[in-house]
Protein backbone atom coordinates (compact mmCIF):
# COMPACT_ATOMS: atom_id res chain seq x y z
CA UNK A 1 0.00 0.00 0.00
CA UNK A 2 1.34 3.53 -1.14
CA UNK A 3 2.09 5.53 2.31
CA UNK A 4 -0.17 8.62 2.73
CA UNK A 5 1.64 11.51 2.38
CA UNK A 6 3.14 14.02 5.36
CA UNK A 7 1.29 16.38 6.28
CA UNK A 8 1.88 19.36 8.46
CA UNK A 9 0.85 19.71 12.19
CA UNK A 10 0.65 23.85 12.83
CA UNK A 11 0.66 23.86 16.86
CA UNK A 12 -0.01 27.55 17.34
CA UNK A 13 -0.37 29.95 20.22
CA UNK A 14 -0.66 33.47 21.64
CA UNK A 15 1.52 31.89 24.37
CA UNK A 16 3.70 29.23 25.24
CA UNK A 17 2.07 26.70 22.76
CA UNK A 18 2.35 23.85 25.61
CA UNK A 19 -1.42 23.10 26.05
CA UNK A 20 -1.39 22.66 22.05
CA UNK A 21 1.71 20.79 22.08
CA UNK A 22 0.37 18.34 25.03
CA UNK A 23 -2.84 18.15 23.54
CA UNK A 24 -1.78 17.49 20.09
CA UNK A 25 0.45 14.69 21.60
CA UNK A 26 -2.54 12.90 23.22
CA UNK A 27 -4.83 13.12 19.98
CA UNK A 28 -1.61 12.08 17.49
CA UNK A 29 -0.97 9.36 20.12
CA UNK A 30 -4.40 7.81 18.81
CA UNK A 31 -3.80 7.54 15.05
CA UNK A 32 -0.86 5.45 15.09
CA UNK A 33 -0.10 5.55 11.29
CA UNK A 34 -0.11 9.63 11.04
CA UNK A 35 2.93 11.07 9.46
CA UNK A 36 2.72 14.58 10.35
CA UNK A 37 5.67 16.90 10.26
CA UNK A 38 5.14 19.56 13.33
CA UNK A 39 6.00 23.20 12.89
CA UNK A 40 5.44 25.07 16.78
CA UNK A 41 4.44 28.78 16.38
CA UNK A 42 4.01 30.29 20.11
CA UNK A 43 3.53 33.76 21.06
CA UNK A 44 1.07 34.63 17.59
CA UNK A 45 0.25 37.65 19.49
CA UNK A 46 -0.20 40.14 16.52
CA UNK A 47 -2.50 40.06 13.71
CA UNK A 48 0.46 40.53 11.79
CA UNK A 49 2.22 37.43 13.22
CA UNK A 50 -1.16 35.77 12.56
CA UNK A 51 -1.29 36.46 9.14
CA UNK A 52 2.36 35.14 8.44
CA UNK A 53 1.31 31.94 9.64
CA UNK A 54 -2.21 31.93 7.82
CA UNK A 55 0.79 32.17 4.68
CA UNK A 56 2.60 29.50 5.71
CA UNK A 57 -0.29 27.38 6.24
CA UNK A 58 -1.25 28.00 2.57
CA UNK A 59 2.46 27.06 1.32
CA UNK A 60 2.35 23.55 3.30
CA UNK A 61 -1.26 22.87 1.83
CA UNK A 62 0.25 23.47 -1.64
CA UNK A 63 3.34 21.83 -0.67
CA UNK A 64 2.12 18.84 0.76
CA UNK A 65 -0.66 18.27 -1.36
CA UNK A 66 -3.17 17.74 1.78
CA UNK A 67 -4.81 19.46 4.23
CA UNK A 68 -2.83 20.63 7.18
CA UNK A 69 -3.75 20.40 10.81
CA UNK A 70 -4.02 23.67 12.98
CA UNK A 71 -4.28 22.82 16.77
CA UNK A 72 -4.28 26.09 18.19
CA UNK A 73 -4.43 27.67 21.67
CA UNK A 74 -5.23 31.10 21.03
CA UNK A 75 -6.48 33.02 23.31
CA UNK A 76 -7.13 36.67 22.01
CA UNK A 77 -11.31 36.60 20.03
CA UNK A 78 -10.02 38.45 16.73
CA UNK A 79 -7.17 36.47 16.29
CA UNK A 80 -8.66 33.23 16.86
CA UNK A 81 -11.51 34.06 14.83
CA UNK A 82 -8.62 35.20 12.00
CA UNK A 83 -7.06 31.55 12.49
CA UNK A 84 -9.97 30.07 11.62
CA UNK A 85 -9.70 31.20 7.88
CA UNK A 86 -6.78 29.24 6.86
CA UNK A 87 -6.92 26.63 4.86
CA UNK A 88 -6.53 23.74 7.41
CA UNK A 89 -8.31 21.00 9.76
CA UNK A 90 -8.62 23.81 12.25
CA UNK A 91 -9.13 22.56 16.17
CA UNK A 92 -9.67 25.19 18.16
CA UNK A 93 -8.58 24.17 21.97
CA UNK A 94 -9.99 26.99 23.81
CA UNK A 95 -12.53 28.66 21.63
CA UNK A 96 -15.69 26.47 21.58
CA UNK A 97 -14.73 25.23 25.77
CA UNK A 98 -14.51 29.07 26.73
CA UNK A 99 -17.92 29.60 25.55
CA UNK A 100 -19.48 26.71 27.25
CA UNK A 101 -17.91 28.26 30.27
CA UNK A 102 -18.53 31.39 29.93
CA UNK A 103 -22.47 30.45 29.23
CA UNK A 104 -22.64 28.11 32.45
CA UNK A 105 -20.87 30.54 34.72
CA UNK A 106 -22.41 33.70 33.49
CA UNK A 107 -19.55 35.75 32.87
CA UNK A 108 -17.39 36.98 29.98
CA UNK A 109 -13.67 35.45 29.18
CA UNK A 110 -11.40 38.30 29.59
CA UNK A 111 -9.79 37.70 26.49
CA UNK A 112 -5.93 37.93 28.17
CA UNK A 113 -3.11 36.49 27.12
CA UNK A 114 0.39 35.08 28.79
CA UNK A 115 -1.50 33.48 31.64
CA UNK A 116 -1.73 30.35 31.32
CA UNK A 117 1.78 29.83 31.56
CA UNK A 118 3.18 33.03 32.91
CA UNK A 119 4.05 34.14 36.20
CA UNK A 120 0.38 34.61 37.50
CA UNK A 121 1.13 34.21 41.34
CA UNK A 122 4.44 35.56 42.20
CA UNK A 123 4.50 34.16 45.38
CA UNK A 124 3.78 30.58 44.31
CA UNK A 125 6.24 31.09 41.27
CA UNK A 126 9.39 31.89 43.60
CA UNK A 127 8.52 29.02 45.81
CA UNK A 128 8.67 27.20 42.70
CA UNK A 129 12.01 28.21 42.01
CA UNK A 130 13.13 27.69 45.52
CA UNK A 131 11.74 24.50 45.18
CA UNK A 132 14.15 23.48 42.15
CA UNK A 133 17.54 24.85 43.94
CA UNK A 134 16.34 22.82 47.10
CA UNK A 135 15.63 19.41 45.04
CA UNK A 136 18.85 20.06 43.22
CA UNK A 137 21.26 20.22 46.86
CA UNK A 138 19.14 17.15 48.06
CA UNK A 139 20.08 14.78 45.16
CA UNK A 140 21.73 11.60 45.61
CA UNK A 141 21.53 11.73 48.77
CA UNK A 142 23.05 14.87 49.38
CA UNK A 143 20.45 16.28 52.41
CA UNK A 144 20.27 14.32 55.33
CA UNK A 145 20.62 16.82 57.21
CA UNK A 146 17.50 18.96 55.52
CA UNK A 147 15.08 16.36 54.97
CA UNK A 148 12.73 18.05 57.24
CA UNK A 149 11.94 20.80 54.61
CA UNK A 150 11.23 18.00 51.95
CA UNK A 151 8.09 17.41 50.55
CA UNK A 152 8.79 14.25 48.99
CA UNK A 153 11.73 12.05 49.35
CA UNK A 154 12.03 9.30 46.78
CA UNK A 155 14.30 6.12 48.02
CA UNK A 156 15.92 3.85 45.27
CA UNK A 157 18.86 1.65 43.39
CA UNK A 158 20.96 3.63 41.03
CA UNK A 159 19.32 4.53 37.82
CA UNK A 160 15.90 3.64 39.01
CA UNK A 161 14.61 7.02 37.86
CA UNK A 162 15.02 9.24 41.60
CA UNK A 163 16.67 11.95 39.86
CA UNK A 164 14.27 13.25 36.93
CA UNK A 165 11.62 12.20 38.74
CA UNK A 166 12.07 14.64 41.96
CA UNK A 167 13.16 17.41 39.10
CA UNK A 168 9.99 16.77 37.60
CA UNK A 169 8.29 17.03 40.82
CA UNK A 170 9.82 20.35 41.61
CA UNK A 171 9.53 21.91 38.54
CA UNK A 172 6.16 21.23 37.53
CA UNK A 173 3.90 20.80 41.17
CA UNK A 174 6.69 22.78 42.95
CA UNK A 175 6.98 19.81 45.37
CA UNK A 176 10.67 20.58 47.31
CA UNK A 177 12.24 16.86 46.72
CA UNK A 178 14.72 14.92 47.85
CA UNK A 179 16.13 11.48 46.92
CA UNK A 180 18.18 8.91 48.53
CA UNK A 181 20.61 6.04 46.66
CA UNK A 182 20.22 2.65 48.10
CA UNK A 183 23.27 1.51 47.76
CA UNK A 184 25.44 -1.87 49.31
CA UNK A 185 26.32 0.39 52.11
CA UNK A 186 22.71 -0.13 53.31
CA UNK A 187 22.13 -3.36 52.03
CA UNK A 188 24.75 -4.49 54.46
CA UNK A 189 23.46 -2.51 57.36
CA UNK A 190 20.28 -4.12 56.53
CA UNK A 191 18.38 -0.27 57.12
CA UNK A 192 17.29 3.04 56.45
CA UNK A 193 19.33 5.63 57.79
CA UNK A 194 17.23 6.63 60.79
CA UNK A 195 16.97 10.18 59.06
CA UNK A 196 14.70 8.50 56.66
CA UNK A 197 13.23 6.32 58.92
CA UNK A 198 11.91 9.64 61.00
CA UNK A 199 10.21 10.95 57.54
CA UNK A 200 8.74 7.65 56.67
CA UNK A 201 5.30 9.42 55.74
CA UNK A 202 6.62 11.39 53.18
CA UNK A 203 9.22 8.58 51.51
CA UNK A 204 8.23 6.64 48.45
CA UNK A 205 10.49 3.75 46.78
CA UNK A 206 10.69 3.31 43.02
CA UNK A 207 11.63 -0.12 41.96
CA UNK A 208 12.64 -1.47 38.35
CA UNK A 209 12.63 -4.45 36.34
CA UNK A 210 16.23 -5.63 36.75
CA UNK A 211 16.46 -6.64 33.33
CA UNK A 212 15.72 -2.98 32.06
CA UNK A 213 18.26 -1.78 34.88
CA UNK A 214 21.00 -3.69 33.46
CA UNK A 215 20.33 -1.91 30.00
CA UNK A 216 19.68 1.26 31.41
CA UNK A 217 22.98 1.03 33.57
CA UNK A 218 24.90 -0.33 30.83
CA UNK A 219 24.57 2.27 28.66
CA UNK A 220 26.62 4.36 31.63
CA UNK A 221 29.53 1.74 32.37
CA UNK A 222 29.36 -1.15 29.79
CA UNK A 223 30.07 -4.11 31.03
CA UNK A 224 31.06 -2.73 34.66
CA UNK A 225 29.99 -4.82 37.88
CA UNK A 226 27.51 -2.18 38.28
CA UNK A 227 25.83 -2.64 34.61
CA UNK A 228 25.89 -6.82 35.61
CA UNK A 229 22.52 -8.47 35.43
CA UNK A 230 23.41 -10.18 38.57
CA UNK A 231 24.20 -7.28 40.33
CA UNK A 232 20.85 -5.17 39.17
CA UNK A 233 18.91 -8.15 40.34
CA UNK A 234 20.23 -8.41 43.86
CA UNK A 235 19.59 -4.69 44.18
CA UNK A 236 16.46 -4.46 43.28
CA UNK A 237 15.64 -7.66 45.39
CA UNK A 238 17.10 -6.19 48.30
CA UNK A 239 15.43 -2.83 47.91
CA UNK A 240 12.28 -4.26 47.59
CA UNK A 241 13.06 -5.78 50.86
CA UNK A 242 13.57 -2.35 52.56
CA UNK A 243 10.38 -1.01 51.29
CA UNK A 244 8.32 -4.26 52.36
CA UNK A 245 9.57 -3.94 55.98
CA UNK A 246 8.84 -0.49 56.36
CA UNK A 247 5.39 -0.06 54.25
CA UNK A 248 7.05 2.41 52.35
CA UNK A 249 4.37 2.70 49.17
CA UNK A 250 6.10 1.73 45.73
CA UNK A 251 6.13 2.62 42.19
CA UNK A 252 7.30 0.50 39.41
CA UNK A 253 9.48 2.49 36.80
CA UNK A 254 9.97 0.02 34.01
CA UNK A 255 7.27 1.27 31.96
CA UNK A 256 6.26 4.75 33.29
CA UNK A 257 7.49 8.23 32.21
CA UNK A 258 8.77 10.55 34.12
CA UNK A 259 5.23 12.43 34.17
CA UNK A 260 3.77 9.44 34.79
CA UNK A 261 5.41 8.65 37.97
CA UNK A 262 5.31 11.98 39.28
CA UNK A 263 1.40 12.16 38.76
CA UNK A 264 1.04 8.85 40.96
CA UNK A 265 3.36 9.98 43.65
CA UNK A 266 1.25 12.94 43.96
CA UNK A 267 -2.15 11.92 42.91
CA UNK A 268 -1.19 8.52 44.51
CA UNK A 269 -1.87 5.22 42.43
CA UNK A 270 -0.59 1.63 43.89
CA UNK A 271 2.04 0.57 41.88
CA UNK B 1 -21.37 41.74 45.80
CA UNK B 2 -22.01 38.28 48.00
CA UNK B 3 -18.96 36.09 46.78
CA UNK B 4 -20.23 33.44 44.18
CA UNK B 5 -20.35 29.67 45.96
CA UNK B 6 -16.94 27.70 45.07
CA UNK B 7 -17.12 25.55 42.66
CA UNK B 8 -15.24 22.15 42.26
CA UNK B 9 -13.01 21.13 39.04
CA UNK B 10 -12.76 18.06 38.58
CA UNK B 11 -10.10 16.99 36.12
CA UNK B 12 -10.26 13.51 35.07
CA UNK B 13 -7.89 11.46 33.03
CA UNK B 14 -7.37 7.56 32.28
CA UNK B 15 -3.40 8.70 32.06
CA UNK B 16 -1.96 11.44 34.09
CA UNK B 17 -4.01 14.15 33.28
CA UNK B 18 -1.20 16.64 32.39
CA UNK B 19 -3.08 17.52 29.32
CA UNK B 20 -6.38 17.84 31.32
CA UNK B 21 -4.47 20.08 34.30
CA UNK B 22 -2.78 22.23 31.33
CA UNK B 23 -5.63 23.41 29.22
CA UNK B 24 -7.64 23.33 32.17
CA UNK B 25 -5.33 26.68 33.40
CA UNK B 26 -5.02 27.88 30.32
CA UNK B 27 -9.19 28.06 30.18
CA UNK B 28 -9.16 29.37 34.38
CA UNK B 29 -6.62 31.77 33.49
CA UNK B 30 -9.70 33.48 31.52
CA UNK B 31 -12.42 33.66 34.23
CA UNK B 32 -10.73 35.87 36.98
CA UNK B 33 -13.24 35.77 39.71
CA UNK B 34 -13.64 32.13 39.46
CA UNK B 35 -12.83 30.35 42.71
CA UNK B 36 -12.67 26.55 42.17
CA UNK B 37 -11.35 23.76 44.15
CA UNK B 38 -9.53 21.14 42.53
CA UNK B 39 -9.50 17.74 42.68
CA UNK B 40 -7.22 15.62 40.25
CA UNK B 41 -8.25 12.20 39.34
CA UNK B 42 -5.37 10.47 37.16
CA UNK B 43 -5.60 6.87 35.81
CA UNK B 44 -9.12 6.27 35.90
CA UNK B 45 -9.39 3.35 33.42
CA UNK B 46 -12.03 0.85 34.89
CA UNK B 47 -15.14 1.40 34.55
CA UNK B 48 -15.57 0.48 38.82
CA UNK B 49 -13.02 3.96 39.12
CA UNK B 50 -14.99 5.44 36.58
CA UNK B 51 -18.60 5.19 38.94
CA UNK B 52 -16.61 5.97 41.41
CA UNK B 53 -15.58 9.42 40.02
CA UNK B 54 -19.32 9.50 38.66
CA UNK B 55 -20.17 9.24 42.71
CA UNK B 56 -17.71 12.37 44.19
CA UNK B 57 -19.08 13.97 40.84
CA UNK B 58 -22.56 14.01 42.28
CA UNK B 59 -21.74 14.21 46.26
CA UNK B 60 -20.02 17.92 45.34
CA UNK B 61 -22.82 18.59 43.12
CA UNK B 62 -25.12 18.52 46.65
CA UNK B 63 -22.16 20.07 48.71
CA UNK B 64 -21.66 22.83 46.22
CA UNK B 65 -25.37 23.83 45.85
CA UNK B 66 -23.85 24.62 42.01
CA UNK B 67 -22.72 22.41 39.32
CA UNK B 68 -19.43 20.82 39.05
CA UNK B 69 -16.71 21.61 36.02
CA UNK B 70 -15.42 18.21 34.74
CA UNK B 71 -12.33 18.69 32.43
CA UNK B 72 -11.92 15.41 30.84
CA UNK B 73 -9.09 13.72 28.58
CA UNK B 74 -10.44 10.20 28.90
CA UNK B 75 -9.31 8.16 25.63
CA UNK B 76 -11.29 5.15 26.27
CA UNK B 77 -14.43 5.82 23.97
CA UNK B 78 -16.70 3.69 26.58
CA UNK B 79 -15.25 5.62 29.56
CA UNK B 80 -15.91 8.75 27.73
CA UNK B 81 -19.57 8.20 27.46
CA UNK B 82 -19.82 6.93 30.89
CA UNK B 83 -18.88 10.67 32.30
CA UNK B 84 -20.95 12.07 30.12
CA UNK B 85 -23.71 10.93 32.02
CA UNK B 86 -22.39 13.10 35.31
CA UNK B 87 -23.92 15.84 36.85
CA UNK B 88 -21.66 18.41 35.81
CA UNK B 89 -20.78 20.98 33.17
CA UNK B 90 -18.75 18.24 30.67
CA UNK B 91 -15.81 19.58 29.07
CA UNK B 92 -14.51 16.60 27.03
CA UNK B 93 -11.21 18.07 25.50
CA UNK B 94 -10.48 14.53 23.50
CA UNK B 95 -13.83 12.96 21.45
CA UNK B 96 -15.06 16.33 19.71
CA UNK B 97 -11.51 16.78 18.34
CA UNK B 98 -10.73 13.18 18.12
CA UNK B 99 -14.14 12.57 15.71
CA UNK B 100 -13.14 15.30 13.81
CA UNK B 101 -9.41 13.64 12.38
CA UNK B 102 -10.93 10.74 12.27
CA UNK B 103 -13.58 11.95 9.64
CA UNK B 104 -10.96 14.25 8.03
CA UNK B 105 -7.91 11.34 7.82
CA UNK B 106 -10.38 8.63 7.43
CA UNK B 107 -9.07 6.74 10.38
CA UNK B 108 -10.46 5.30 13.10
CA UNK B 109 -8.53 6.28 16.96
CA UNK B 110 -7.16 3.29 18.28
CA UNK B 111 -8.97 3.90 21.72
CA UNK B 112 -5.34 2.75 23.26
CA UNK B 113 -4.72 4.97 26.71
CA UNK B 114 -1.27 5.35 28.15
CA UNK B 115 0.12 6.76 24.87
CA UNK B 116 -0.14 10.71 25.64
CA UNK B 117 3.11 10.80 28.05
CA UNK B 118 4.14 7.10 28.33
CA UNK B 119 7.62 5.82 26.86
CA UNK B 120 6.27 6.28 23.44
CA UNK B 121 9.27 5.83 21.64
CA UNK B 122 11.86 4.17 24.27
CA UNK B 123 15.35 5.60 22.35
CA UNK B 124 14.04 8.98 22.99
CA UNK B 125 13.23 8.58 26.44
CA UNK B 126 16.54 7.33 27.04
CA UNK B 127 18.03 10.41 25.35
CA UNK B 128 15.91 12.24 27.42
CA UNK B 129 17.23 11.01 31.04
CA UNK B 130 20.66 11.64 29.00
CA UNK B 131 19.98 15.44 28.85
CA UNK B 132 19.01 15.51 32.46
CA UNK B 133 21.86 14.20 34.06
CA UNK B 134 23.88 15.69 31.70
CA UNK B 135 22.37 19.05 32.21
CA UNK B 136 23.01 18.50 36.19
CA UNK B 137 26.94 17.46 35.74
CA UNK B 138 26.85 20.97 33.40
CA UNK B 139 24.66 23.25 35.82
CA UNK B 140 26.83 26.11 37.00
CA UNK B 141 29.53 26.24 34.71
CA UNK B 142 30.71 22.96 35.79
CA UNK B 143 31.27 21.89 32.37
CA UNK B 144 33.35 23.97 30.10
CA UNK B 145 35.18 20.67 28.95
CA UNK B 146 32.16 19.26 27.72
CA UNK B 147 30.24 22.13 26.23
CA UNK B 148 30.56 20.25 22.76
CA UNK B 149 28.25 17.72 23.64
CA UNK B 150 25.66 20.72 25.04
CA UNK B 151 22.63 21.51 22.08
CA UNK B 152 22.41 25.12 24.34
CA UNK B 153 24.28 27.08 26.67
CA UNK B 154 22.63 29.48 29.19
CA UNK B 155 24.74 32.70 29.99
CA UNK B 156 23.69 35.34 32.96
CA UNK B 157 24.41 36.67 36.36
CA UNK B 158 23.66 34.79 39.96
CA UNK B 159 19.98 33.94 40.42
CA UNK B 160 18.71 35.30 36.52
CA UNK B 161 17.36 32.15 35.95
CA UNK B 162 19.88 29.67 33.92
CA UNK B 163 19.51 26.61 36.35
CA UNK B 164 15.31 26.24 36.37
CA UNK B 165 15.70 26.83 32.58
CA UNK B 166 18.31 24.60 31.48
CA UNK B 167 16.38 22.16 33.43
CA UNK B 168 12.95 22.46 31.84
CA UNK B 169 15.35 22.58 28.52
CA UNK B 170 16.22 18.81 29.71
CA UNK B 171 13.14 17.79 30.91
CA UNK B 172 10.60 18.61 28.45
CA UNK B 173 12.82 19.30 25.16
CA UNK B 174 15.22 16.63 25.99
CA UNK B 175 17.79 19.06 25.68
CA UNK B 176 21.42 18.82 26.61
CA UNK B 177 21.57 22.12 28.47
CA UNK B 178 24.71 23.76 30.21
CA UNK B 179 24.82 27.04 31.93
CA UNK B 180 27.57 29.06 32.77
CA UNK B 181 27.22 31.91 35.60
CA UNK B 182 28.90 35.34 35.11
CA UNK B 183 30.66 36.63 37.75
CA UNK B 184 33.23 39.00 38.86
CA UNK B 185 36.17 37.38 37.13
CA UNK B 186 34.39 37.42 33.84
CA UNK B 187 33.62 41.36 33.84
CA UNK B 188 37.37 42.32 34.90
CA UNK B 189 38.83 39.96 32.17
CA UNK B 190 36.17 41.75 30.16
CA UNK B 191 35.33 38.98 28.40
CA UNK B 192 33.67 35.35 27.99
CA UNK B 193 36.13 32.35 28.29
CA UNK B 194 37.79 30.62 24.94
CA UNK B 195 35.70 27.69 25.30
CA UNK B 196 32.11 29.48 24.93
CA UNK B 197 33.17 31.74 22.43
CA UNK B 198 33.84 28.23 20.69
CA UNK B 199 30.32 27.59 20.63
CA UNK B 200 29.03 30.86 20.11
CA UNK B 201 25.64 29.51 17.62
CA UNK B 202 24.87 27.70 20.59
CA UNK B 203 24.89 30.59 22.92
CA UNK B 204 21.85 32.85 25.06
CA UNK B 205 21.86 35.18 27.42
CA UNK B 206 19.47 35.48 30.28
CA UNK B 207 18.91 39.57 31.48
CA UNK B 208 16.57 40.70 34.21
CA UNK B 209 15.58 43.41 35.89
CA UNK B 210 18.16 44.88 38.55
CA UNK B 211 15.33 45.56 40.92
CA UNK B 212 13.83 42.15 40.41
CA UNK B 213 17.29 40.16 40.58
CA UNK B 214 17.68 42.42 44.08
CA UNK B 215 14.37 40.95 45.26
CA UNK B 216 15.14 37.38 44.74
CA UNK B 217 18.90 38.07 46.28
CA UNK B 218 17.80 39.05 48.99
CA UNK B 219 15.83 36.31 49.58
CA UNK B 220 19.07 33.71 49.48
CA UNK B 221 21.21 36.28 51.29
CA UNK B 222 19.42 38.91 52.98
CA UNK B 223 21.12 42.37 53.33
CA UNK B 224 24.61 40.76 51.78
CA UNK B 225 26.46 42.86 49.18
CA UNK B 226 25.89 40.18 46.88
CA UNK B 227 22.05 40.83 47.29
CA UNK B 228 22.37 44.38 47.05
CA UNK B 229 20.73 46.99 44.40
CA UNK B 230 24.06 48.36 43.58
CA UNK B 231 25.78 45.02 42.59
CA UNK B 232 22.59 43.55 40.67
CA UNK B 233 22.84 46.81 38.83
CA UNK B 234 26.17 46.59 38.17
CA UNK B 235 26.32 43.17 37.17
CA UNK B 236 23.33 43.17 34.68
CA UNK B 237 25.02 45.74 33.15
CA UNK B 238 28.19 44.08 32.54
CA UNK B 239 27.04 41.25 31.53
CA UNK B 240 24.22 42.81 29.11
CA UNK B 241 27.68 44.57 27.51
CA UNK B 242 29.10 41.18 27.14
CA UNK B 243 25.91 39.61 25.04
CA UNK B 244 25.94 42.82 22.76
CA UNK B 245 29.60 42.73 22.02
CA UNK B 246 29.49 38.79 20.94
CA UNK B 247 25.72 39.31 19.14
CA UNK B 248 24.31 36.80 21.71
CA UNK B 249 20.43 36.56 21.95
CA UNK B 250 18.99 37.90 24.81
CA UNK B 251 16.05 37.22 26.80
CA UNK B 252 14.87 39.14 29.69
CA UNK B 253 13.51 36.57 32.83
CA UNK B 254 11.60 39.02 34.30
CA UNK B 255 8.44 38.77 33.52
CA UNK B 256 8.46 35.64 31.86
CA UNK B 257 8.24 32.14 33.18
CA UNK B 258 10.28 29.29 33.00
CA UNK B 259 8.35 27.80 30.33
CA UNK B 260 8.15 31.23 28.42
CA UNK B 261 11.51 31.50 28.56
CA UNK B 262 12.05 27.77 27.18
CA UNK B 263 9.81 28.03 24.20
CA UNK B 264 11.41 31.55 23.21
CA UNK B 265 14.85 29.72 23.52
CA UNK B 266 13.54 26.66 21.60
CA UNK B 267 11.28 28.22 18.73
CA UNK B 268 12.98 31.99 18.92
CA UNK B 269 11.70 35.15 19.98
CA UNK B 270 13.37 38.57 19.62
CA UNK B 271 13.73 39.52 23.60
Amino acid sequence: MPQPPARTLFLVSDGTGITAETLAQALLSQFEDLRVREVHLPFVDSEEKMDRVLERIAAAHARDGVCPIVVATVLDPELRARLSTGEALYLDLLGPFLQRLADALGVTPTGATGRAHGQRDPGRYLRRIDAIHYTLAADDGLALDTLGEADVVLLGVSRVGKTPTSLYLAIHHGLRSANYPLTEEDFTRGDLPPALLARRSRLHGLTIDPERLHEIRERRRPGSDYASLARCRDEVRHAQALFRRHRIPVLDTTRRSIEEIAAAIVYGRAS
